[in-house]
């Protein structure tokens, strides 16, 4: 890269939303710093997701900050208490659901604002997806605005320096706008995990909200999810 | 403490003002949890502090939490070149300077934010403070604000329960004035550290621009440091 391509720090969670964040931020013409977060979740199979997705990106820097868990705890996410099986897609979203982890993505977003201005960055990359799934409050657009305001009162570099943005361009988009616009950008879905609780070789469980949210997706993209064709499961 | 006392959550660094900051939020009626973080600081000594300040004040629930010190690099206080040794009070405060951790707060409060979910509580209290010195952008009124804002669109506890408060109740408080609260509270101040660089043992450097603001502070209160009594340094 050239002394004057931007940086962007991207949070990679090794999912679908955050493979598609890191290539819409390469697209823009961004050297991509990737880093992903040991939090002791129950899906740390997303680890090597998130560590394969930056291989086949081509990124070179990806980080895996280990968290003390204890901040996260009592999520269903972090071992409390078992991952909900919806019936279906209506039932999911309206309350903070069970998954919903305390301070989550303030924290992440924390840690790669230090990372940002460690490395001469002044864009972060969430995946942070408001449409198909609303329960969440940390996913919400209000929430990534006051995250971005919060960002250039705390830093040096949003005080003296060119400011901090907060990137989440696949806010508004469906789970079908994001696997087509993903797949036209050459993601390769099959390296992700969406599953919160999957097998230890990554077969996800089919019934998570986040793996049925993911097969609603592939349907009505008219795509196949590469994931399911290797695996027994969809 | 009854199952009606309200629990606070206390960022307790081990310096002076965080330990005020603790009697403060004693003084108000809240049981308190109080959190430090190793995250590879230079003046590591006011870890030892804040588990004397803790265990002083009769805390029962103290955690250390370590941090991964990567995105908190670029510092003088983190390896980041020597701390600097200010001439005089003048020379002090304007730009952000050579101590100013990035993100260092905002990595702390959402770490404080998180854990405060995880115990049911909706306070937490930081040691902030915009008056004897203005130079670090993560101290000053309009962050304090936004961050409130942001944890209460963050949260499960913003969304549906009681809220969450971020209290700073020395943001407007000069050194000497918080000196004669925390004094008035029976602050034991010959427990804390406030020294960037000290020795190994504790011992202030007596150079540096918190040693100097500290001792300015005592001056202007008419008390003497304690701190000082037992060394040879002031």
């Amino acid at each position: 890269m050239s002394d004057s391509t931007p940086i962007a720090v991207v949070l990679v969670s090794g999912g679908l939303d955050s493979a598609t964040v890191l290539a819409k931020a390469q697209s823009q013409g961004f050297a991509c710093i990737g880093v992903s977060f040991d939090y002791g979740q129950r899906h740390r199979w997303e680890l090597t997701c998130a560590a394969r997705l930056c291989e086949a990106a081509g990124v070179a820097d990806h980080r895996v900050i280990s968290l003390d868990p204890m901040p996260l705890q009592g999520s269903a996410l972090t071992g409390g208490g078992d991952v909900p099986h919806p019936n279906d897609l209506e039932s999911i979203g309206g309350s903070v659901p069970a998954t919903y982890v305390p301070a989550r993505n303030t924290i992440f977003l924390s840690m790669a604002l230090g990372m940002a201005e460690v490395c001469g960055s002044g864009d972060l990359f969430i995946g942070a997806n408001a449409v198909d799934y609303s329960g969440y409050p940390d996913c919400r657009p209000e929430y990534i605005a006051a995250f971005e305001t919060l960002a250039n009162l705390a830093t040096k570099a949003g005080v003296e320096g060119d400011g901090i943005r907060v990137h989440a361009p696949l806010l508004d988009m469906t789970k079908a706008e994001i696997i087509l616009d993903g797949t036209r950008l050459g993601v390769d879905y099959g390296l992700t995990s969406s599953c919160y609780d999957p097998a230890s070789d990554g077969q996800p469980c089919g019934m998570c909200e986040s793996c049925v949210l993911r097969a609603a997706g592939f349907e009505q993209a008219g795509l196949a999810d590469p994931l399911c064709d290797r695996s027994t499961g969809c």
